[in-house]
């Protein structure tokens, strides 16, 4: 057929939120206003680990303008906020477990009022010991952040005889890697806007990727039915994960001050506290031990992690499963034992972030694989195709058969051929002041939520038709800058045979759209795409009679064609001919789409069974240079090799794995989270070093578009596995032009120095 | 079964609407904000006909803090909004045409700088002659209010051979009736915020009954697709058709000066423009001749009705379509004309008013009624009976054969009994002064909207089920304080067995729900409703078998109850609890319903043909007393006897019933459109006398309960019924009391008098 679609799936259109982001127009969380609305502020613990022994508000809620101010004493029950683990209050009760945990909450006229109330409340805090090096919080003589000890969770994958496979191993490769945490830095701090609602519900505006969680938190703090508690999600400005459950903290803060004083209040959190107190990738203390024969063929692997979930267990653990999970990489290793624990310090609160766990254990699988190939004489290429799962040799740690297992050789291909170049070796530079190198890494995705979360995996679209041809689509996933919509709008044009842009999204609002669980996990596009599908196929059952009797063809001569309906013979309908006549037949221009992932087996015991719908593959090959003499890393160019199934929205598609590379490479070379007991030295984006678009490095991208039988049009989602490669590729390219193994991220140039004067 | 129900249909909740209204929570149009918000202002026209010879805005325009002054000059082709026919500007051209036609429009960024910009402007008009008396309309040498002439559309009735009846007649009755207009007197006024959206589209907040109308308007006016334009309707403040066109002329200002200044704009009226400029009930002159044989049989009837549309058409045409289907009231006459002219004037601006021509008509043909009845010597009921449509005559004015025919007898035996007391009889008092008389006045109502408007006549509804049990229901047709929130709640409660608390009503939003035509002609419960009812019989197919399973129970045995699911042998389980289940399933949990009429066909030509969906009937019978010294007319009781089909929140429908009897006293006996060439000279609440809580009349009501077969539970509709019979029934009071014939509206104290001393 033609050359490039204009419109629907493949085709490069304008993203429906481009413009408005662009031009600065867009309304972010702290650029909504309510009538009579009131500004709240947090009061934040300044050190991590310590008693309340005063606490005293008077003098704030002496203040004329001030309207409220609040303490647990306020609250009772409703304070307790534990997603899972019931080990978190909404606001210190007598014990502070982090620094930024909430002393009080105070609601003023104006934000200069709610500095004066925060001045106003008179705190002491009396130091208590904390747990500060995650090495020692499983330790016996460590302080207990909770009474029942550091230990949240642990997680195990067993398979085979690790034991046996140990002893009969030529070659054992020990390694204790310590992986950094990672500031989101989303654009937009965190916000919520709760408005009372005038039927005695409440109507909050969230900066959020998960308003069905907000919409959960608030209906059980006020003791509202769900149905009478509606979330909007406003413009979001970033979320990468930091989006997903802290968001309900906003939201409990501004919905308890509107419900005490029956006003509207707004919060939206400084970025100093924003940093200190919000959640976190998880630091990690990764000891790998990868047992082989001397011709490179691993016959086991012993992984153990630690997790640092600071001091509450918020979402670790389910971070922590994808972990353990994904620990052993892509290949097909018959002995294996993972243990991934999760522990309680007084560090920041780790949570989720893009990769969500599987980026830090791809550090430590690839940079072992890079030291067997060393060990054994084989390129990276080689040693990866020896041990990657593959149709011979299917088997997942989860002990699953990987139908698309071919998939991951053409990556291999892929990678190889980049390899293969010149420009791949390491080489030396200026007398060896630079060094240059290049670094492979290669994934595998479990995709969408873990087993553990099917309970959430459903998903519902609406689609309307209008008389003059658009369109809305109502989904209940969000879009938080990563392109969802644009995705979304391509799939309900292309299924319905609508132009592009005559289709328009709908911000989510838990009032009028179905639950669709969080928006994570690369489900948007899967999630919202099956449900757009489902509704259009409704719709498309209705338009094509009509469709066929405006072209005066049979029914089944009549295709969707882009932006209309085709017959034979070159005849061709525009769709909002079509539509006008569904109006005037008054035929239901209305159908909600529904999706539902077929359920799973899975033991959490031993790690076995159908841990994910589908998986994915891909690497990235990473081109490095490093300043000996500062230690200072220079990423120069990444190519990106992503098994994406098909490619709906490419500006999108290509806007994620740029962007998941660039911030993967902020995570492993730049942004270092300085912590002293707990608390955050860095807490600023002058301070926080991240990647500009100065630092950013030439992205490539390879996509591999074979089709996924259980995707729209066959994609398989590109968020997480954006990022996930990044770090590893990183690490194992420094290690390459340096001739070391690196063993620690982000490779500050402090760290680089260290490294090459321990090993260099 | 047992007494009353607690939820769902027949039960006396509280409406979901009342508390927020009655503790002055609720937010009206005026009470919304928006962040950068601009003021508007409207520069009226403060006479009714005119040429414009100067419209100088530099003054305005140079005013710091002024951010847009338009006229007509700056809208081109956008500035033509007739809705049926192109004959309304939105600002003025080069003619004025009525009084408060607008000159211009302001936005600035205070109500303050708005009339400053207002004062701002010269304006020269010269005034022009003008057609002020409906009566010399049509008259050759009348001034054209428009260059075709003042003419806007002629209907007509034409039935069996009148000529023969009138020349084989007994008794022939003729009679000029002059029947004022009224104003809608909604205590909100007029008002929409425009809001433009991030996306290039624009959000809109309506105090309205139709948003799907206002959307439209303002996607043609700014050339945006319908899917770009999302209208919400905030909480409305009344409506009775007032709210049912104007408020597109309302969004119209706010849009056009928000997509030119980049910023939401608040435009809402004052209460003295929105009574001079929005549209009216209309004033009517209709020259009825009754032809009867001696024993009071009607042999045939001839009327003709000239309707005052004002300067512009609007939906006079609408309206006057219904006046002359109604014209003849719900008797069986086989000859007949009915000539209906609607007309242009310079008088105010007509337009859809609860009852929608019908009222009019029914004080012409009940008076009409009573003097047969005295002519013949037969009760006022006697004289009907004989007349009325039956099984045995059931042919309506159409020529439809009307099915239900025989509930008009069960109407007339309560009417009977009802005016058979000593209560009911004309006595005088003190001396004379004052006189007591009984009034009758029965009516026919085609339920819904008139074939014309068949197009419209569909809708939607969506239904979300929560996991807790509750549920969020959307509707296309709005609440405007009639009830049509309490009666779905009631329906949707009773359709899926859950408790009525737990249903919530979402405002309208064109975005997310479907086009369901306009709010008026009494549709709301019956679109709605079966909509909702479809909806609901698809969630209960899927709730069905999860109750069966938590009854232990077969799913044929299953029943839907109150608040939950009935098994054999006392088992229930709650609703919430099948829900859970639903959810834990990850079943589907929404589901959209639809509603459409079925096809009828009509010939505008002659009248004949399938005029409405089906047909109910009512009647008051009303109790005055008269100060023959003053003039002055009390009515002291009212008895409202309806063919509801089915009582669904019998509080909406006692509320319904009440107000339409009282607003229909009010424009029998006190409202008075005072004009002087076009102005009104009265446009205050302090100067139109409305009827307040102390002048109502004590209200009784016989509500006959066979259910409708095409409405929901049976239902049928309320809100014109209410209203229809109130006017003829006080006239013929009036006229009983006194013994005259009464021919004009309002029976104001200065109008009996003169009544009085013409016949008395």
């Amino acid at each position: 057929m033609s050359a490039r679609p204009q419109s629907g799936v493949g085709a490069r259109t304008l993203r429906p939120d481009a413009r408005s982001k662009v031009l600065g127009d867009a309304m972010y969380l702290a650029d909504l206003r309510a009538p009579q609305m009131l500004h709240a502020a947090i009061l934040p613990a300044t050190i991590a680990s310590a008693r309340v022994t005063r606490l005293d508000t008077s003098g704030a809620r002496g203040i004329p303008g001030v309207a409220e101010v609040l303490t647990s004493k306020d609250l009772g029950s409703v304070n307790r906020i534990g997603l899972i683990y019931d080990d978190q209050p909404l606001l210190v009760e007598d014990r502070v477990r982090m620094a930024g945990d909430r002393l009080a909450l105070v609601a003023a006229e104006s934000p200069e009022l709610c500095r004066e109330a925060l001045e106003a409340i008179a705190v002491e805090l009396e130091a208590l010991p904390g747990v500060y090096d995650l090495s020692e919080a499983l330790s016996p003589s460590a302080p207990k952040v909770h009474e029942a000890g550091n230990l949240v969770r642990e997680f195990a994958v067993v398979r085979g005889d690790v034991a046996a496979a140990r002893d009969g191993a030529e070659i054992l490769l020990e390694q204790e890697f310590k992986i950094g945490g990672q500031e989101h830095a989303y654009l937009e701090p965190q916000g919520c806007l709760a408005v009372p609602d005038h039927d005695g519900g409440m109507r909050l505006f969230s900066s959020c990727q998960c308003p069905f969680y907000v919409r959960g938190a608030v209906s059980r703090a006020l003791g509202l039915p769900l149905g009478k508690v509606r979330v909007v999600q406003s413009t979001t400005g970033g979320g990468f994960g930091g989006k997903e459950d802290y968001p309900n903290e906003v939201a409990l803060c501004a919905a308890l001050l509107s419900a005490r004083t029956g006003r509207p209040v707004r919060l939206v959190l400084p970025r100093e506290l924003d940093m200190q107190a919000s959640t976190k990738r998880h630091g990690m203390l990764i000891h790998h031990r990868l047992y082989a024969s001397a011709d490179g063929r691993i016959r086991g692997v012993e992984i153990d992690i630690l997790v640092d979930a600071g001091a509450y267990a918020g979402l670790s653990t389910v971070v922590a499963e994808r972990a353990n999970t994904s620990a052993v990489g892509p290949y097909a290793i018959d002995h294996l034992r993972v243990r991934t624990q999760v522990c309680y310090t007084n560090n920041l609160f780790g949570g989720p972030f893009r990769g969500f766990g599987a980026p830090q254990v791809t550090v430590a699988h690839e940079c072992q694989m890079e030291r067997l190939a060393k060990e054994v004489g084989l390129s990276p290429v080689q040693v990866r195709r020896l041990n990657a799962i593959s149709p011979e040799r299917p088997e997942f740690s989860t002990g699953e058969r990987i139908e698309s297992a071919e998939r991951l050789s053409k990556v291999l291909d892929r990678v190889e051929s980049l390899t293969r170049s010149k420009n791949a070796q390491a080489v030396a530079e200026a007398g060896d002041r630079f060094r240059w190198g290049t670094g492979v890494a290669v994934f595998i995705y479990g995709a969408n939520l873990h087993h553990g979360g099917q309970p959430l995996d459903r998903g519902g679209a609406l689609l309307h038709l209008q008389a003059d041809g658009s369109v809305n689509v109502s989904i209940g996933v969000t879009e938080m800058g990563q392109g969802a919509f644009a995705a979304s709008r391509a799939i309900a044009a292309e299924a319905l045979g609508a132009p592009a842009d005559a289709v328009h999204l709908t911000e989510v609002d838990t009032g009028l759209v179905t639950d669709s669980g969080p928006t994570v996990a690369s489900r948007a596009t899967l999630v919202a795409g099956n449900a757009i599908l489902d509704a259009a196929s409704q719709l498309r059952a209705r338009l094509l009679p009509l469709a066929a009797e405006l072209l005066g063809a049979a029914e089944k001569e009549v295709e969707t064609g882009p932006g209309g309906f085709l017959a034979p013979g070159g005849r061709f309908v525009p769709f909002a001919d079509v539509t006008a006549l569904l109006y005037r037949r008054r035929i239901h221009p209305a159908a909600l789409g529904w999706y539902r992932s077929a359920d799973r087996i899975y033991d959490p015991a031993t790690g076995q069974g159908q841990a994910y719908m589908f998986y994915t593959f891909g690497a990235h090959v990473t081109r490095v240079r490093v300043d000996t003499w500062t230690g200072k890393v220079d990423v120069t160019n990444i190519h990106a090799v992503h098994d994406i199934g098909r490619a709906i929205h490419p500006p999108a598609l290509e806007g994620q794995v740029q962007g998941g590379a660039v911030q993967a490479m902020g995570w492993a070379i730049m942004e270092d989270l300085l912590l002293e007991e707990g608390r955050l030295k860095n807490p600023s984006f002058t301070d926080y070093l991240l990647p500009t678009a100065v630092d950013a490095p030439n992205v490539e991208m390879t996509f591999l578009e074979d089709p996924e039988p259980l995707g729209p049009f066959g994609a398989r989602g590109i968020g997480e596995p954006s990022f996930i490669p990044g770090g590893a590729a990183i690490a194992t390219a420094v290690g390459h032009a340096l001739g070391i193994h690196v063993s620690e991220l982000p490779l500050t140039p402090e760290r680089v120095l260290r490294m090459l004067a321990r090993e260099g």
